[in-house]
């Protein structure tokens, strides 16, 4: 039997190496924001959306979603994090029909590689949360820009983002 | 032994009944966009990303996600999908230093509830498994908007987004 | 080459064919509940634990559970739930310093098989998260009795439990 | 655009931060039970159960259930868990017509938190996984009361329950 | 702002659609087998193996990752399955040093694809977790030939193996 | 009350407790292959498979499943790998009507306990998502022999393969 075929090298997906790195505490901010319309901003301030609360449940969500990132992200490594914080704050404007939601996470963790895909998966998973518990009053919601405000750790050193 | 107190009903979280909603084919398209620099759109595009085909990791992540989806979102309804496409266009102005990949994701099933949650969800992981495959080059990149195109079916009718 | 050992037969574990049953729709209500210290209670009816809203996080966790029931119970039939709904409530006799929280869990689904273990299991997870997010507080709690309140739907008819 | 309201900060559901905890060895022991009829007992004892062999299967759910506990309970921090064991034992007064399974778990690890939600997470699922294969022949079955019996390692001490 | 490159639309992986497709009701049964030395065979067959009994412990992870079938195989459709049955059989012949387990899977749904996956990665499971258990007393055991037996169900028909 | 029965601690299942066993740098290559027809070796040459690209899928999927080991195969103990690698090589002889694609799947970690499980269960599903994306053309592909090749780290030392 002859071996004919080689698979090409280039392009194979791989989870690559980080053995020979060393373990340091790191942390990751990372962004997000979802734009909702003027019936969302009172059904969500005042508690009346039909799903819940939701802050709370979108909370709840984006931490277990952090936790979860190397099963959501094929090349992402597991990392046992040490620290998980989620945080909603109002940006409106009225006059402008302007009704957004500013979402920020933040991750720790000890470990071989940072927490980047960690704080944006919980970023974005917070922001869909909001628009499935709102869906309802509306499907013209916006998600995003979403990005990394800044990461400490690792051999590469800081980062801190420099403009949006 | 005395009741004192009841929980606020106001703001429970549950997942809505659905019960009585019929089973219809329903499909979603969302939309969302990664911008990169100019280095990672050469290393996409020559296939030299260290942790391989970029696109190809991305669809895969996306059709996953797209399954998981009752699993990440608190409050989304699980439901069997019949189909689910991930498609990825560059749009890019190499003379204004823009390159950006847009992503599109359709989502097919025949259910009590519609899909927009998963082609949402679909398109949010895709944009966050290039993001981990190119961060090496770059933690610039800026994810989204991230928004719903369009669905059909379902008793409240179909929707086209007319604006972004 | 001669087959000698045949593996008993008794004893297998397996997920039983419910091929020949007929969808219809039913209902399960299970009833937990944790009892707590004085401290937990102020903490809890106050909001200052430090993990933050026990009941708001425990809600959820109760969802998330019951669509995960198949894949924690080993022999249980995957199941598309249409409804699941959480409810806590304190019972409290201060001058017995007793300070418990009952829990009722009604989860809905068409199809197949009942929903007894997807609401048992979202009661049990909503308990285990009160213990979880307290447990800072004292280790003494207790959970349960967890136990099956009511049914409907299947070819076996309805059940109501008549005594605790 | 101003930004004219902050989300409260009260009621924030996080993963607290551990980072700057040390890692022990760690171990916890917790008990549950579930009460069932003579019918099951006869059943369980005998090998008939038609799901197959109750606590082979339990002893698995629980295991895995423990390796899943980071999953399940959302503020829960991921562990490697080092070693779990899951125990059974008839209690049964036939003249009483009492027919109990008493459940031990027991878990280790080595790392920054307790795995107390490990050894009470495994110790439910055992229960909820004997009321799944048993429940064709009663519904009637309790589960609990469950508890932690004691824990060591940590920077609070050792934990051991003085009282049921 | 122009569109100058489209990604390739050959080779790009999709989870295709079956919404067209009828529900029927479907079987699939596979094969697998692994090889073992005697000793691991002794300990197996008198119980002594450290990790706990081999084929209840393997029957229960068969049909567990049956029904996780879809979230293992990327592209795989997800199916409400309705019976799961996993045998263990040996086949010896001390002379010729041959031990050998044969693993049968049968797997039942009704739905829009068919069942092949399952029983295939239920078989390949049960397989791995034969060798986990046993590994200790051995490395060299071989898993497979790993094979579809039959199928029925589906407009293309029923398909049987004809020969190994 | 009198307790009358012990459950037979023979064959209890268990994760064995290694908390005793210190951090060792580890690998593990297991191989597995798939046999297939002319039809199927065209249509993944040619990248017409009607999926998507076999090997791509297939990588991401071998990826996703070593790190998922410890919650498909009951009793193994969950690793922070550091390094997954998937390799695929066509060996064919066309004058034989031989098509068959060999599986090499290496993975790394710096634990307690050795990854044997993850590259075997890396190599099998490999060899079962080709199956799935190429059954369309044949359902006659068969999977294996699967094996492991090698493994270094551990107090029990290193282990080479000397035959197939």
């Amino acid at each position: 039997m002859t071996e004919l075929t080689h698979f090409n090298e280039q392009g194979r997906a791989k989870m690559v190496d980080v053995s020979g790195k060393s373990e340091t505490f790191r942390t990751a901010i990372a962004k997000s924001s979802i734009r909702v319309n003027e019936q969302i901003h009172s059904q969500i301030s005042e508690g009346t959306t039909k799903k819940g609360d939701v802050f709370a449940v979108a909370q709840v969500a984006a931490v277990m979603a952090a936790k979860q990132t190397s099963t959501i992200i094929p090349m992402c490594h597991p990392l046992p994090l040490t620290g998980i914080n989620v945080h909603f704050e109002w940006l409106i404007a009225p006059e402008d029909d302007h009704f957004e939601i500013a979402i920020t996470t933040e991750v720790k963790t000890k470990g071989l590689t940072g927490v980047e895909m960690e704080a944006l998966t919980a970023a974005s998973v917070a922001a869909l949360t909001v628009y499935d518990m709102c869906k309802a009053a509306g499907k013209d919601m916006v998600i995003g820009p979403t990005y990394l405000q800044s990461k400490t750790g690792g051999k590469n050193g800081d980062y801190e983002r420099t403009d949006n």
